[in-house]
């Protein structure tokens, strides 16, 4: 696919089909991750991709919890009607069936600093966009990582590695709209702020 | 272009010619990095485009006072020789010739924490991503971040808009070879850790 065409339509996917995601698309996704840049050109990502039904539903679990204990309660307060609908039918079931979590770590003696993630989100961008290309559907969650110590056991993450964020994958329940976005004027300044692009 | 090629061979330009940037493709850049998704989708990303002569001189100055200040003793006792003579010749002129300097800054009321960063960075990774599939070169650094006051001021950012990243743009002074990268059995595991790709 051209690549404007898979980064302007690239949007979150909460609702896959049971359709399970061949090992060559996969590590098509995971080649775009890490040729992501970072910082130093560390390369301090690690990826791990479960696709373990019970370790998949473990996450899931973890997941829930971080919604059902807080989350849920801050989006009702804050999220549109429409988005809250389409999280909480991801929490409910349909991030659930995704055939493949990918979960992202960043590895660093000093912690999840800021370097840290500057060097893990491009990474993660990368796996998101490269799942449009092959017309998968994927989103990204960091809800489980509330539970950093459940986590780690689940995953015999050592010390170092730290969990960052999470991508369900799989194919897409339904087609994807275009993604809606605030126009660049109200977000990008000529020369200095207030001068609107 | 094909996807594919651009993600997989995106990387780090620090010399650029002394041609300018058409305002279409730096429009087209900016459309590219405000797709990204974000936590909440709250598009927290704020960006200043900086073509100014005597604004990006002042930007150039903070990065150099940053790296003389002590960034460079640091790469030098950590860099590999390479590494640090592109990055050298970067300071001492290359990514000063840049023609266009993105400022990319969050706005958010809870200052930059690990969610803004996380909404930041892949709008980053979207905006080199555009540059390079429109055969632009670019890179990212932080080092005029360190002088938040001064970065502030020269940029007119009001409260609650912190800049993050900077990303300087142009067209490449030489060819670009492909990026380098440690291999995916190193990087990633099966559904837990210790079991490589």
């Amino acid at each position: 696919m051209e690549f404007f065409d898979v980064v302007l339509r690239q949007r979150a996917c909460r609702s896959f089909t049971d359709q399970p995601v061949d090992e060559s698309l996969i590590a098509q996704c995971l080649e775009a991750a890490i040729h992501a840049p970072s910082a130093e050109n560390l390369q301090p990502w690690v990826f791990v991709v479960v696709r373990e039904a019970e370790r998949r539903d473990a996450i899931h679990q973890l997941n829930k919890k971080a919604w059902d204990e807080g989350v849920q309660a801050y989006a009702q307060s804050r999220y549109s009607p429409k988005f809250l609908k389409d999280i909480t039918e991801g929490m409910e079931g349909g991030m659930r069936n995704a055939p493949v979590i990918f979960i992202v770590c960043g590895e660093s003696p000093n912690g999840v600093d800021p370097t840290l993630l500057g060097s893990i989100y491009p990474a993660v961008q990368n796996l998101l966009l490269a799942a449009s290309a092959l017309g998968l559907g994927s989103a990204v969650t960091t809800l489980a990582t509330m539970f950093d110590k459940e986590l780690r056991e689940l995953l015999a993450l050592p010390d170092g590695v730290s969990p960052i964020a999470m991508v369900p994958m799989g194919w897409p329940a339904r087609p994807l709209g275009a993604p809606r976005r605030r126009p660049l004027s109200e977000r990008a300044h000529r020369d200095q702020f207030g001068a609107p692009w």
